[in-house]
């Protein structure tokens, strides 16, 4: 197949993907049909990964038990993170994102297998990091093409990791990467949730950048 | 502005950025004009981060003494890699990720602020990986944009972290996530260059999914 070629016209609605790419925890109760949720994943497959290893390990999770453990991980893990906090508005932010584990009708796991055998341990001997690396970046890239498709992801990581890893009995060896809810958006927004309620404003690019 | 509208044929453009991005080595000699970086830069900060933290920090490396002390600590860590390994193979590798060192015309690290005053510790309490983990999208966001524009990049993860956070003198607290090579690529390939030399193969995302 010839490469493809990319066209000003592509590369602005690239920008307007990233750009409209949201955290959502709103979500209508519409399902996500099966062949839609297997496309996403099989665009992962596409992913980075160090040495070749596709370390990443989607979890999808239907079992109303299982779902249960994981709501009960967000709720024990917030109640303890609110002690630590004095304002009230990340009382209000729990609850957003309790709702999204409460209405999302797709949620899935992310796992890492940290020393998989595929990739023959090529490029992570000083950093052993990049394996879970690999992992975020098949997240990303299903986080992308779910927006692409109008669908809303969001990332949900106030849990204790062991909890949600039992819970949904997986092989020992895996790690949990984050937890995440997936479905049709209530509203489509260009501005993060967290920049329009006032907890935190987006930076330029110029300010994270350092010469040397 | 009205939300996007992403249609059939953007996914499958989108597709084909997925499955056309590579991890370039061998580069050609052609410099990347500074409006071309700073454009993907300011990508960058449209990425996801947990509580909006943006903790990323992209430090582009122009200074022969700082490049040639990246190049000192690859060579120091493949070394010790190789002697690790019986595979013939594996030297190979090595050799080519060298190629992209000493050819990539724009090199930069990438570094991640572990504890950001932004974002007001939202989200990071149980799971401070996820500071890391926003860096890493922040990444991947350049990756492709920098596809869609012809240019290739190369991730080099084979490098001792603190010798590199030593000699680019960055603020004490930052830890490296990567170094990057990034140019024009001498060649356009959809398949991966571990792929095509046998080193591994791509698994299907099947292989990768557990239901619950």
């Amino acid at each position: 197949m010839p490469p493809p070629e990319f066209d000003d016209a592509f590369r602005r609605q690239l920008r307007a993907l990233f750009a409209w790419r949201r955290d959502v925890r709103h979500f209508r109760a519409d399902p996500v049909p099966d062949e839609l949720l297997d496309r996403l994943l099989e665009l992962t497959a596409l992913a980075p990964s160090v040495g070749l290893s596709q370390p990443w390990r989607f979890v999808t999770v239907e079992d109303p038990a299982r779902r249960a453990a994981v709501r009960a991980s967000f709720l024990a893990c917030n109640a303890a993170a609110l002690t630590g906090q004095e304002s009230a508005r990340a009382a209000l932010y729990a609850r957003l994102k309790l709702e999204g584990l409460d209405q999302a009708p797709c949620q899935f796991a992310l796992c890492v297998e940290p020393d998989p055998a595929q990739g023959h341990g090529l490029g992570r001997a000083t950093m052993p990091e990049t394996v879970a690396y690999s992992a975020v970046m098949a997240l990303h890239t299903l986080w992308l093409a779910a927006r692409a498709e109008g669908l809303g992801l969001g990332w949900v990581s106030i849990l204790e990791p062991q909890a949600v890893l039992t819970a949904l009995e997986v092989p020992a060896s895996w790690r949990l990467v984050g937890y995440f809810c997936l479905g049709w958006p209530q509203q489509v927004e260009e501005q993060p949730e967290l920049e329009r309620e006032g907890w935190e404003h987006r930076r330029a690019a110029a300010t994270l950048r350092l010469r040397r």
